[in-house]
């Protein structure tokens, strides 16, 4: 007879939130030439955290600090907050994780959005709570519905992603400020702000809305650049940070992760300038989808939907078609948003590959 | 009113396992001079590592591998076991933390000794179970007193560490394989094995002892210089390990965690140096003890626990002052425990420091 599991861990599926580009390529045997698929920032971070992360390396033998002083204080300063509104973790993932154990019991209810970020709702499942979606207003998190909902099904969370993952739209900061205060300051807000350097002006509510049921997620993982360094920060309340203490792991963000966010968050030149390049590769991806005849969805993030024209087996088809081409792209697949296929903004020789490769992959599926 | 807190979180103190000596240094002013307290090794990573670690850097725009492919493989190759018998996590206090997701209901027991790993107690906390706590037996955790409270309380989850922590002290295979036979196999068995590196031979039970109760967690924070990188891994059965996937955090590791493991275990005369280095640094530690007139205990680890000749008390005293010479170290707080201070091996610089230090600490600490 083996150990007995817990009745949530019993009732999970062998489910995996994402997986890899290196298990597409193991399997496939194509060498990825495009690597477009997961928002992350092929114009690398700033050239000085890499020479920080270099000169850190033959230290790497000391533990990180587990308090994350100079990490939550230079973000504090950055935003002009206090640290004790700071927490870090290991990406925005495992801040939500810990904000799930915080809050969600077995049978809770959350609230998201159908298409929504799926490593959120793998953390709820974790906790055994239940997920109730919102489907998206044409390209949109619908707002007036997942806050229908909240009033209907009083959830113990609700999730919103601003800028959206995975369309790219965004809602001005004034209709999200407006969505928090309409959510009673007994349901936990949890409002993932992963793309919100790149979005326009006037998108993220301000920094200094602190609430005792608002967690704002952000991440080095998207503009910054620094997706395998495993480094997100959240801003809340002091309460709900010195309540995530008590059940993180304090030595889970590594000592280069540490390192990293503090010489990247120091180079905002660097951040300017990503956050222009960002915005030349969306209009290219614009023009490339246009050029095959293809609508695209206006984008805030570092990436773009396009909408491949027909349904979500054919967008899979061409999804499938580009992969075989060596580019690596995502798609949603929840009804309503699964005829789109979503492309990574990057340096111009991987939206070069992808430019060469759609016309072909489009062919593919049809045929 | 503010969103409600689970029950279990509801009764969490506000605890944190270790404070880093960044947060002492911090608060005193007083310059570390010898990082001794940590169970760290001074001694570093291997230069290739650290050269791995280097080349890698401008690739952390790229998320890690989510499934470790490369670090699994690797390591059970060089176990000789399957991939699919080995986990990687944040450190072993990952691992431990999903461990108990996977088994700990509210309220359930688990068994570990009074004075062992505080990181595991705060995850088996953090799952709202109850931890029974048996005392070593002097200097050894006391396998037959576990054993009886097995029998006794059916505890979910036994805790046991190999060499020990923080004693230094080791039970030889024989006698922990038949510790594990001897628990009912319901009974989940955490072998703790952090230390197994600088163990003598014929202390770690065979690799292959595989068994649906047993989760045997190993590191790379210890003698192959990496605490900082947070990577540790468990060997378990497949069972086991699929269940974890269910529940960790799929990009906990980070990318350059993956290399600097990967590089780590290649270089395996890198390690049979610093396990070399280790143990003439336990025997120098043991000869500063005697040359103080304080006995030792004979250690297995990277660390050798001093009797500081009294009480608790005049323990903490002689840390605090040893603290106050820039030297740190850390002691047991346990009753029975609690006279010793423990000292991590380094190079001899830093034991330079310390037997330097010790005297007027023992001075100080009397006077």
């Amino acid at each position: 007879m083996r150990p007995k599991l817990t009745p949530i861990v019993e009732r999970l599926p062998p489910v995996f939130p994402f997986v890899g580009p290196e298990t597409f390529e193991r399997q496939s045997g194509i060498p990825i030439r495009a690597r477009l698929g997961a928002n992350e920032s092929g114009f690398g971070p700033s050239p000085k955290v890499i020479k920080a992360i270099r000169a850190d390396a033959s230290a790497v033998w000391k533990y990180c600090d587990p308090s994350n002083y100079e990490l939550k204080a230079a973000i504090a300063a950055f935003l002009g907050l206090k640290p004790e509104n700071i927490a870090i973790g290991e990406g925005i993932d495992g801040l939500q994780h810990l904000i799930c154990r915080l809050f969600l019991n077995p049978g809770d209810k959350v609230l998201t959005s159908l298409g929504g970020y799926p490593a959120f709702n793998y953390h709820v499942d974790g906790c055994g709570a239940v997920l109730l979606k919102v489907p998206y207003a044409g390209p949109h998190e619908d707002l007036g519905g997942l806050l229908d909902s909240v009033r209907r099904n009083r959830p113990r969370i609700v999730y919103l992603c601003n800028p959206d993952n995975p369309m790219g739209t965004w809602w001005p900061a004034a209709d999200i400020v407006s969505f928090i205060e309409s959510v009673p300051e007994d349901i936990m807000i949890v409002l993932d702000e992963a793309y919100g350097e790149t979005a326009p002006r006037g998108t993220m509510p301000p920094v200094d809305l602190l609430r005792s049921n608002l967690f704002r997620t952000r991440t080095f993982s998207k503009v910054y650049g620094l997706a395998g360094i495993r480094c997100g920060y959240a801003i809340a309340d002091a309460e709900t940070v010195g309540y995530l203490e008590r059940i993180r792991n304090h030595y889970g963000v590594n000592r280069l992760a540490q390192v990293a966010g503090l010489a990247a968050l120091a180079d905002q030149d660097w951040l300017k300038q990503v956050v222009g390049w960002n915005a030349a590769a969306r209009d290219r991806i614009h023009a490339i989808a246009a050029n095959n005849g293809l609508k695209s969805i206006p984008s805030g993030a570092n990436f773009v939907a396009i909408d491949a024209g027909r349904d979500g087996a054919f967008a899979l088809r061409v999804l499938k078609a580009l992969s075989a081409r060596g580019v690596f792209i995502r798609k949603p697949s929840a009804p309503g948003l699964d005829h789109h296929i979503r492309v990574s903004t990057g340096p111009d020789p991987e939206l070069d590959i992808f430019a060469e490769a759609l016309p072909k992959a489009l062919a593919d599926a049809t045929a």
